[in-house]
């Protein structure tokens, strides 16, 4: 908890996430854990800067939107792309990338992720400092 | 489009609502048609102040994420709930209910909407004004 908090936020940060699937610090609110129809969880991630994920993959996909801050989306072996509020990402299943806030600004999103019998989420290795700042 | 435009928000507003379902003026942008296990689809809704939608309901359930402003949602036969940025509305399927913006305030939510064989919302007779002016 040696962090700013932003307060700027349209939902409460939450918990801070993993250290074992995140680089930096983020925060989960999980708004949903699981719709009625048990095919997806809703939560906010908010990055703080410097902050993203590890290269991971969804089994049945995830949709980003964007409210506040800039960031980075990046599947493997592709250019990364900038992200704005507004932006719109849809992340299809088995596609193994990462997301994050860029070096010197917050970044928030909201994330619908798809359900499975075999999870919502793979994860793998860090995203390298090398990889990461090659996108800025 | 004889009505101001919210330039706050998060998303742009998109095209103008049916007033065969609303009363009103409100705009929809659809962010995900349909995401890619077909199970619901995503979309923006800004609501101009006094402006709600008909009573309805949802087959499958629908969740509705509150970004901005000051709204209403009201399931039949019960009071109204006052919805602020940050807050979460889980619609069970098959509730009647309406939402839409206080009369003195815009009032945007995204919403998570289930589809089904059978679509993703019935649409019922308008909230009159004396039931909405109640809630105020």
């Amino acid at each position: 908890m040696n962090s700013t908090q932003n307060t700027d936020g349209i939902f409460p940060r939450g918990q801070q996430t993993s250290p074992d699937y995140f680089t930096g610090t983020a925060w989960l609110n999980v708004l949903v854990p699981q719709d009625e129809t048990g095919h997806y969880t809703i939560g906010n991630v908010a990055f703080e800067p410097g902050c993203r994920n590890n290269w991971h993959t969804h089994p049945a996909g995830q949709i980003l939107l964007v409210t506040e801050g800039k960031g980075l989306y990046q599947e493997k072996g592709g250019p990364a792309r900038h992200l704005a509020k507004g932006d719109v990402v849809v992340i299809p299943s088995g596609v193994e990338h990462w997301h994050g806030a860029t070096a010197d600004s917050h970044f928030t999103h909201i994330a619908v992720t798809n359900l499975t019998a075999a999870g919502a989420v793979s994860w793998l290795g860090p995203v390298t400092d090398a990889q990461y700042l090659a996108c800025q």
